[in-house]
């Protein structure tokens, strides 16, 4: 626990899943700054994908990120760093500055297992224009072992900074993240690694750690766990935990005072049973997104029933 | 994750802390039935204090069990056990019955480790009445090294079946929960132990199966994690994660879908942020409850300063 960690700080991109980043400027403000003082490295400040290749183009500045409107709003930079997720097939790159003409430092490249090619393509791209590069590599628990080598072949020849552990369906134990860890350091001696971890077991918290003790750099976490479905690693945990002296809890509970209790009224994440369900199911969280938009939100015993049923199985797979 | 485990749920005596046992005939049968129906071992359904013993004697049948109540509640008993838990000092001797008379099968004796040669007596007694019995030394993380080694020497010699590693204050992780294990099983050699972990820093289900994988055999648990303050490891993670084919989560899904849904909107428990922080400071959550319960409940920024202040330490521990 006396490695160098970063903790990265995916609330505004991760939680803007749940609320379609109706985040006002002065919150985003709040929170790197907040965040600033807590001793988090980086904040993902949103998705820098493209409005023109995404429909559904009306959600506001921090899912398609302008650099002159960052600036506006991240007048001073702290030591806290800003990164951006790009989807595969979403990015314009001819939206990409130079790194020395914007405000983002680390730019994030989330892909299935399928698309590793065109995530590296991207990748080189990004790490042209000075950039730090990650890739994640969502739905991992859903990756078949011989897919998985093939991609690490070509990760290892990239550029990339960084290589993502992410446990998209929130099905994975620490027990998981072992294997797992010493596995991508294995066959990716040269890469840093990082985990994003969701919650459905409630072990996102736990998973994190065991990350960290194994030697995983990158921590991504959100403040009072606020991400998509189940949410993330709480921040505040992980601050308070990390033995560094850099760390600080009380300007993210000054966050969750301000802001985040709120929001929570507002909106839902968190452990809820659907989604747990589907955590232990090792299954995408949408049908039970469904479910709870829906007045039978709390029929959990037919939600448990229809997905395990034969007939829950997608075409081709219950053969 | 082979070997073989017992679930204790204790919804009904841990959450009978939230809502001073306010729970239905009718909803501990469907618990009993439930959760015997989902391979749970044993359930804890009651304290077996004496009324006489205790100021606030008016909380209904669950905090004073009584045998004759119990017949009627459970007519028909399955495979589940029983268990009962008894607290230093509020338990009359004279009111246990010997076990061929008694609906319970387990008891379990609560202490501070400074109680432990009183727990013993109770042990001794309880055991040659027939009952399986375990000693649950409470707030571990509070208790000195010595202190538990004597402790340690006196239990070894006592006929109990079961110690257990009590997490009173929610601030332990996997690492602590290894680390605990491995003194207890040094020193215990023939006792079987078991877990009792809190939910403050979303950590009771990854200690659980800490504990597990480590040879723990009594593990408690709460559907929903209902239990005072931020609750308990929740019974539906550990009987969806427990590899035996006597585990089955669907009735467990039922209880929460007919009753605990309901309790949750009535009553409080869970991870919330004045129980994360005396779970991260390692402090009794009293003072959090107290805050809870005042119209002060959501500034969470006071709450830890007063915690962290100097001023906050006991008379005699500041100096």
């Amino acid at each position: 626990m006396t490695q160098d960690h970063h903790i990265l700080d995916c609330t505004i991109r991760d939680g803007g899943l749940v609320n379609n980043w109706d985040f006002s400027v002065q919150m985003v403000k709040d929170m790197y700054y907040g965040l600033s003082e807590a001793g988090v490295s980086y904040m993902e400040i949103g998705y820098k994908n493209s409005a023109k290749l995404l429909k559904g183009g009306d959600s506001g500045p921090w899912r398609f990120l302008n650099e002159d409107f960052l600036k506006e709003v991240i007048s001073r930079k702290t030591e806290t760093k800003l990164s951006a997720l790009v989807d595969i097939g979403r990015v314009d790159e001819n939206d990409i500055l130079p790194r020395e003409q914007s405000q983002l430092d680390l730019i994030r490249v989330a892909c299935y297992i399928k698309d590793v090619d065109k995530a590296i393509d991207l990748i080189n791209k990004f790490h042209s224009f000075g950039y730090e590069t990650s890739i994640n590599i969502m739905a991992l628990s859903h990756v078949m072992e011989n897919d998985l080598n093939e991609a690490f072949a070509e990760i290892a020849k990239c550029p990339v900074d960084v290589v993502y552990i992410v446990d998209s369906y929130g099905s994975m134990t620490p027990q998981d993240i072992d294997y797992l860890v010493a596995k991508f350091q294995r066959q990716l001696p040269e890469k840093k690694l990082g985990v994003h971890m969701h919650n459905n077991m409630q072990m996102a918290f736990a998973n994190t750690l065991t990350g960290a003790l194994k030697g995983v750099q990158f921590l991504d976490a959100s403040v009072y766990g606020m991400g998509r479905a189940a949410g993330n690693c709480p921040t505040e945990l992980l601050v308070s935990h990390l033995k560094n002296s850099r760390y600080n809890v009380r300007p993210v509970i000054e966050l969750i005072e301000k802001h985040m209790i709120s929001m929570r009224e507002k909106w839902e994440w968190g452990y809820l049973i659907p989604y747990m369900i589907a955590g232990v199911l090792n299954e995408h969280p949408r049908s039970a997104m469904a479910l709870l938009a829906s007045d039978k939100r709390n029929q959990f015993v037919d939600f448990y029933d229809q997905l395990t049923s034969p007939e829950a199985m997608p075409a081709g797979q219950a053969d």
